[in-house]
């Protein structure tokens, strides 16, 4: 992942001369358009809007969010106002008015909002399973709620912006792209900011721009296991491993909370939501007490949400604001930018994301979604090749592939019995019994919002 | 599998004129001879010595059993004497002198006697999770005391019988038989009960011969899901699944205790091991009560075992006793016979067995045991072609494997940290935390049974 | 392949009394029933008559056919009348007649006769490559002529005789198998004469009965490669790399024409079509003196047809003449009537047969046909895992593999492009140039048998 | 491939400033320094040294190339003078010296002179095959001659230089850098210029930069198909296939001289080389004429090569002489210079190499080398996946590389059985018997420099 601002944009404006790309046409659309993450989004188009050229941003809504939806278009053109460039933004509940034409289409809804989230989270604890956004049995029926969704959007993209491409932050991402790989002749790519992160954090640890940091990703979204970090071309994992560095750069060398014993045997940093599988007693333990409390993360982020909005529908309001920091999702739009400009400039640099397999984890099928490093040109992202990968990191990823692959045609056939195998399967479930009781509930609960399945 | 007794006696005849096999001089070795499972073994190869013709049978243990050795091999000699064949036993606690030239190796120990296993239970059960002798953190620890023992007895068969056939019979099964083809020149194949059981249990069913029952077997040791079950060629698996058959030689047809509904989206049978993965819930609460009342499957088998004992030192007992029926592993005798037969007579038909997976299963790796349809012949036994299996069962397959393999590697080389993540990887085990406390607990207790850890 | 003549029947026997199989009602097809071969197959069904009671043959050709039809009727009305038997013989050109409600359909026709074979021949020769009925040019010319036909067949046989198995000896086989496999739903098995006579051969050779030889086969229709030989249990494909033999019982060991030094470096023994590609220069330079002889094979076999034909008319004749067997296909008719009594019997033996890949063959696609080791029950015919060969072999497969799906497409799609690319890639044929001008002249004179290509 | 020159240079500069890499102590060995070839490469390291910064330049020949070797380094003293820049140039024949503590080592070695190369080619086509120094009969026996010479190199380099990075130019590329991938612990990478040359060409063809020129490569070194081209990221591979372009930049569209209906079933466009598999005939031909004359491109290049040297002796030329392009071989300097670059820089950017496979092309093996699209970092170069390829590329593909495979094992080995097989498999020789011939006469002809084979 390269980031040489001030050289690209020397070079980008040699592209301009050259006339490569018709920039002036840019349309950018964002569906989910409501979401208090919007404001981040702008942020960063306005920010580089020199070498993006947007024409138009379209925010799109549906219905039931157009409140909000109104209150960030108020921001929003408020913020492109300050900046004084020319950007138009419209807002609509129209989705195909949006879609039509759009260059890129960002994806970032959340289906049944924070009240069906919260739900999965409280459906998960009260039986004893892990409660969480994106996996386990959280992100299980998020996933049967938003596939379908996605997959109607997709049918429009094909028919009305058939060159765009789909950046898809949806969560859970890596199943909401496998569906779209799978169902739909779009232009996918998932996305995370989870890599991001780890460029930044590195880049920090060791004091050095984020070019001098080379990272081996392997992985699924939301399950990456780090099984190379290189500074400067040197190899430093074994420094996270130990927890040291014979280096000057290096000062505290982050172990992301892990024993360091069991890294070292892992042979790999993994990632965040590794916790949810590999410290599952504890996040249990922390969860059943905010259970207890009414407070499970999905209670959080609705305070802050709405703290959120009254702050965006401040009319003095001309920038993001700090509070939106919390929310979580940091450098998210810093991801979704500089992938815009990678592909928009045919720059052929690498970001990681979230593509079709096609070989390159060997032990996993060719059609399933991969979270690895690729090379971004316009027309293709190719993932740079993998190969095997060791048996401590495959037995789970394989597993919760097979799971991720049975939610994908749970969701889009509205089969009952391969939902309960999805969720039997899954490493934070127990047993069959414990998925269909979990199942049955929240069939039940998210009735309105599964036609698939009535 | 094909069981054509008669028939294959006459072909048998047939070929003893011949004179293809040098039946004369067949020594049967059996490791672990001292166990109460022996007189199951006498009786088969009684039972079959006019295809067999074996002329002797060794019986070797360690100095620990050695009491019990001597009162196996008191019931042997009179089993023999009675049926009035000339077939010679020994015991011995030399393991070189009982190896030495045999033509097949039966092994059957139990490293730590029944002792450690109840170890294995109990710590299990006390940490939360499920205790059992071959699956999860219990038969992780049989593994890592029992591959270095039976890698020690593959050293004296390269050396002493290299010619010879090991069947594995030592559990777990598939592991120790995956550590055997990994780091031994031995041909080894491994051998369970599980597949004659299904054989038997549908013959009866449909109320046929063993030899009109057809099964497809997908899987590893105690881990195999039947994909396909044809009565004389008719596919008969839907019956299960729904409970009823429209033919009027089915009764009864058996679910095994399995919800049909999950069988039906499972699109395929499981073995009696399965529940541990997908009834966990209740097995957990069964064992509980168990371990709080001291009653543990262990403690059971230890009182059957000390009556079995008095009955085979009665000095009027000249035949395998009714009580050993209760001991489990119903059938095992016949299968360890009909697969020595076929090895023996060349006789190139169908056994479940466990071999090296060589491409068998596609989404496993080539170098692990497996446990599917063989063609058995004197000189190879050959896997037949699986292919591709569906998501249910590969997520659990795939992840159940990969713990396997870094079980075996950890035994191999001592190595507590892929111990560690071995067992964090095992679906019954919920955590690396988990995992951390029972491995410490375990090493602790096993310490005299693990040189390779000190 | 096990052939315990006297045991089987007294086996099958036991199965008629168990009505295992209603065989009253079997109805045997055989599309292509004129040709000179039937006279074989009817013996082979006359002599099996016992264990495979068969109630209706039906023999169906094509108008350009019918006279030869009506021979074969007679003499096979006359042979079936002089065994005394039951069976009830028809012939007709109405194929949907002939195929509704049949048990097994055996297909071994000749698109274009004798005279399109000619012009494979000659027009490969006259373009200085190897003018072959199988392989080479002319085997290619001969599946884009034969393919469409035996998809056709296919569909009747979807719809009249869903359940029936089709036997197809049609060559080439393996492509015609191939495309019949891609194409349709038919339950189609591909069979050769190759591998029995390699188990005559041996059991000849080393004087034993066929019982005892194992060989592991490995490749695709006549490119078969022989990777293990044991007789009796004991590997003896040393010997044929020796030419020799420390064993009593070997007299002579075939070499089978093959240079030593080349077979030992091979690691495997080659079948006879494989001289077309390690003895090219040979084989052309013969054939181009027959070419200009005007003694090619084709015309040969048609002098040979002609007179077979004559013997056939004689109302004296009652039985398959000994003249037949110079016409080639030794064992034809054993190998057929061999695997149509396993598959009746469900035997649960190995025949060595042309299927699926499936990943039997690892380093060739999982939906090309293979030729291999196989396992028969009524429902399935499931290969022996092959796994991993070595690039000696592997070179000449996987590259002739490839013109072989190529060649199946582009008979399928009338594809010109592909066809020139097929046989571009063939090893036989030097140049895409060459390939050019064999491919324009074969389109033209085929042209009434292309209706695809037009 | 990116060469945003004048970007990149202050990209670096910035480097320099951080002081990335310490640049001031850059070894440069070139083994093979006696090579017409050299000046090419020291024009490049001069007109790149701003950002090489090398310190030694270090030129190592062999006993056999000291006058040669005087020669250039006259000359390179010269260049390097008149740039005015600090670089130190060194020759030696004694290896070990220029090895030591090398960081890049560039091999461009020609074991047996020009001389061993008109005899591979004299050979070939008296045996009326294709006679070439990197493909058929002429290109194996350069591999059996070379491969042991540069896994000597590469022992001393294990010993001496354990950090640097082998650049392998020798041919057959391909091959030699498969027997180093295989049977050394080098961190070697395969290098040709048939890939520059293509975007060298499309980039003056459709009149754009050579940023804008996107091509995805499937292969092995000299069988290289373009699977992919792009143009500013559009596909304009029909644009080939058709043999025109709406687009107004492309004014003529080259065919490369391949028949436009060949290449568009071939759904690729071939490289160079390709012409000797797909038109053989008439290259044959036109290798007949020139052997009958003496005149192979063998002879051509050794009358090149004298007037070359007589030039480079000339004590005023101070540069690379314009003569020097007819050697073929272009861009062949600059293709090295911007590796060097990538790979010191930790650029992270996109070059076409020779690696492991991995996976990459999912028909060939891990182990083998191919030449595709790689990602560059200072420490790793990873290939971007290919995944499956069409049976069009994939028979001749797997073919080509059975055949390199057993070559390498051939030369290791000394093993004439496997050099024979080898021949025998490669397309361009038809038959054992042929290969057998030549193989014979080759070894006899090359014995002083096959002391493996004796």
């Amino acid at each position: 992942m390269r980031f040489h601002y001030k050289i690209i944009i020397l070079d980008e404006l040699n592209y301009h001369k050259k006339g490569w790309l018709s920039l002036k046409g840019l349309k950018l659309t964002v569906i989910g358009g409501g979401s208090s993450y919007t404001p981040e989004l702008i942020e960063g188009i306005l920010s580089h809007q020199e070498v993006l050229n947007v024409s138009e941003i379209w925010l799109v809504d549906v219905e039931a969010g157009k409140e909000k939806l109104a209150i960030i278009e108020g921001l929003t053109k408020r913020m492109v106002k300050k900046t004084g460039c020319s950007i138009k933004t419209f807002t609509t509940i129209d989705r195909r008015k949006a879609i039509k034409d759009a260059g890129y289409i960002i994806s970032q809804i959340r289906v049944g909002q924070l009240a069906m989230r919260r739900h999965d989270e409280y459906i998960s604890i009260k039986h004893g399973v892990v409660g969480q956004e994106t996996t386990g049995a959280g992100g299980f029926m998020k996933a049967l709620r938003t596939i379908p969704v996605l997959l109607d959007i997709c049918r429009d993209i094909e028919e009305l912006a058939p060159g765009a491409w789909l950046l898809n932050f949806t969560n859970p991402a890596g199943i909401i792209t496998e569906a779209i790989l799978k169902y739909s002749n779009v232009k996918v790519v998932g996305l995370c900011n989870n890599p991001i992160n780890f460029y930044k954090k590195f880049a920090e640890t060791y004091n050095v721009s984020i070019d001098d940091v080379s990272i081996n990703f392997t992985g699924i979204n939301h399950l990456i296991w780090i099984t190379g970090l290189y500074i400067k071309g040197k190899s430093r994992i074994e420094d996270i491993f130990t927890g040291r560095s014979d280096s000057y750069e290096a000062k505290n060398i982050p172990a992301f909370g892990w024993d360091l014993e069991f890294l070292k045997s892992l042979g790999a940093i993994p990632c965040g939501y590794h916790k949810y599988y590999y410290q599952t007693d504890q996040i249990l333990s922390e969860q059943l007490k905010q259970f207890e409390q009414n407070e499970t993360r999905a209670d959080k982020v609705q305070s802050l949400e709405n703290e959120l909005f009254d702050i965006y529908r401040d009319p003095e309001q001309e920038e993001k604001p700090k509070a939106l920091e919390q929310r979580g999702g940091a450098y998210y739009s810093e991801a979704a930018i500089n992938l815009i400009r990678s592909i928009h400039l045919n720059t052929k640099n690498v970001h990681t994301l979230n593509v079709r397999n096609n070989g390159t984890i060997t032990c996993l099928p060719d059609d399933v979604s991969i979270e690895v490093n690729c090379v971004v040109e316009s027309h293709q992202i190719t993932p740079l090749q993998v190969g095997e990968v060791s048996p401590q990191i495959r037995g789970l990823l394989q597993n919760v592939k097979a799971y991720e692959e049975l939610t994908v045609d749970a969701a889009v056939y509205g089969d009952k019995g391969l939902a309960h195998q999805a969720l039997t399967l899954h490493p934070l479930v127990p047993s069959a019994e414990r998925a269909k009781k979990i199942l049955d509930e929240m069939l039940l609960i998210n009735k309105d919002f599964l036609p698939q399945f009535n």
